[in-house]
């Protein structure tokens, strides 16, 4: 059953292709690639890619790649015609698109290089080929999930708090960021993941006050407040969560802000329902922190879409008209940060239901102060 | 005296906007951004970036983020004046730009999305600044490495190799690829590393026959082949190193091919010096691989240049007609690669000098079969 969702992920993008008028599209977002074709290698950088799609809008997709992939590729995107580029893209679609028939071509503007852009623009205007930026055609088909991927996310969440609880019940004082962030990667991975989602944060004392704080080498104290925020990839899906707590007996200030930051994420996540613009999310969050007189302290957004990448649509931010749907996860994440002081962040991840969310975590460690 | 070469660095960068008669440049590429400022911030992706140089060719520069990153900027980037960017890039280029009297903006065609650059087009056309775009400019600055930068980079790969030599010691049948590659990080980490410098290859047997191999949870089993290809990031440079041995005593079919492999390697290493041309290097390991009857089995290029990259310019290709350079540093790894049977590939990092090269691994495992 599932080897079908590939060719009807395909085939809806090739009705939208019609309907838009373009004979093809060239898929070059990792995220996207991956979410048609079911093909796993990430890239390097968006200058070293190991791929891009070709979907005309009628008949078998094409994996553009080179040598050092044929494998993966003949073996994951079992739909795909796969084609070698190693005399460089231009040459191949050079050739490729007059032989598939392509008058015009969709593309990724918000996935392209400008300078990518610009050869390709050179070479199908010499074919008379035109293109068209398509950016987030794939994406609005990725924002709502399926029962099939939310479970997969599920799963992912799950098994990040199992490695999360795993970890946070070996922390003691004089353990290091970097340590107790390096026991958290290698637990994601012992414990089956394709890897860490993102870099693992974990931040003490004032260290936690940089929203995306690096690990360091400072050793924990006792007292000192302790956030970590990771995420893994499971089966290509992955999981976002923050936590913050105190080693040892938390003090009334952390508990009182504490306090505040879950005042906020509740109020957010009582707001998510179908319908609901994102930025009145945003606001719900915002509006409690505040009130409690932290407003100018709470600098990021509220939270963000996840699924095959971590950071993707819909934003939860003060700016996104956006409306939320049925079917769509985001992260509800509300923080305070200090500098002098520290920060504090609760993470969780929802999906969108008819009439309100269903929270993904179980875990409920020191926010029930 | 260190503190001095950002300064140094952006003025060299001054010099020739001025000699290409623009008046400012937004520098969007991370390792460009850390190579002129020091801020040591990673991007997420190219669509979520920690932030931005912009610098006059006159005047002092600017490093533009937002809220998240801004203790690190204060901290990092001391010579530059931070804005943060909370009300999006346009905005704050659309006050900064007029404010600063630039007329004409260099930008990176390498490194920006075709997207953005659409709307910094926009905006900038508005105002009546000139878009020029400067792909390559911080590159040819970056190409050379300065002493200290070599001895950066000597300190990255002789950690690599220490790392490697310590896990090395612990192999043994039953381990997974997977657990092979988390223990090199591991070590990497707890050794002072930053990070891994890309995503640490273990592959066994025919896994082996894929570049890319991302490691599994096949176990090691007496006479299978193991293919190790890592680096680490050590003071913001990187290192890169490949390792090709058996689990036991290699067999006669092993050794044969590892000495082809070792002898391409040493003939490219021969032909290294100030004014050879990058394809000649690439054809004088592919020749020795090619007349021992491999020639279809190196599918990718011999080398690429290392720094606070670990692929950057210039690239060991055989098309590429550059020439190389004292003070350059690059990958010497040429390899054989057969689905059936597997890969061995064998990477040394070297610098270029007047009349030859100077190799900077010392490890020499294995390769003395």
């Amino acid at each position: 059953m599932t080897a079908m969702k590939y060719p009807q992920r395909v085939l809806r993008l090739q009705e939208r292709l019609k309907r838009k008028k373009v004979s093809g599209m060239l898929v070059t977002h990792p995220g996207n690639r991956r979410y048609l074709s079911g093909y796993t290698p990430g890239d390097h950088s968006i200058g070293e890619s190991s791929g891009m799609l070709l979907i005309p809008s009628r008949g078998a997709p094409y994996l553009l790649t080179d040598s050092r992939f044929s494998l993966e590729a003949e073996h994951e995107a079992s739909g795909f015609a796969v084609r070698l580029y190693d005399k460089g893209l231009g040459a191949c679609l050079k050739e490729l698109l007059p032989e598939l028939g392509i008058r015009s071509l969709g593309f990724e503007g918000d996935y392209i290089l400008y300078s990518t852009y610009n050869r390709l623009e050179k070479m199908t205007g010499k074919l008379g080929i035109r293109l068209v930026s398509l950016g987030g055609t794939i994406e609005r088909l990725r924002i709502i999930k399926t029962d099939e991927e939310i479970e997969k996310i599920r799963a992912s969440v799950l098994l990040n708090e199992e490695v999360f609880r795993k970890i946070y019940a070996r922390i003691k004082p004089g353990m290091t960021e970097r340590e107790i962030a390096l026991a958290m990667d290698n637990e994601m991975m012992m414990s089956g993941a394709e890897s860490p989602s993102f870099q693992t944060i974990a931040a003490f004392g004032e260290n936690a006050a940089k929203p995306h704080a690096v690990p360091t080498d400072r050793a924990l104290k006792p007292g000192d407040t302790v956030l970590v925020d990771m995420g893994l990839v499971l089966d290509g899906y992955c999981s976002d969560m923050s936590r913050t707590f105190v080693a040892g007996p938390p003090g009334k200030t952390f508990i009182d802000r504490l306090r505040i930051v879950r005042r906020a994420q509740q109020e957010a996540i009582n707001a998510i329902r179908d319908g609901a613009a994102c930025r009145d999310i945003d606001r719900a969050a915002r509006r409690v922190i505040r009130d409690a007189g932290y407003g100018d302290f709470f600098g990021h957004a509220l939270g963000h879409g996840v699924g095959l990448e971590v950071h993707e649509e819909p934003r939860l931010s003060s700016r996104s008209r956006r409306k939320l749907r049925t079917g769509m996860i985001v992260t509800v994440e509300p923080g305070i940060y200090l500098p002098d002081w520290g920060g504090i962040r609760l993470e969780n991840m929802v999906v969108v239901r008819d009439n309100g969310c269903e929270v993904l975590n179980r875990d409920a460690t020191f926010l029930d102060m």
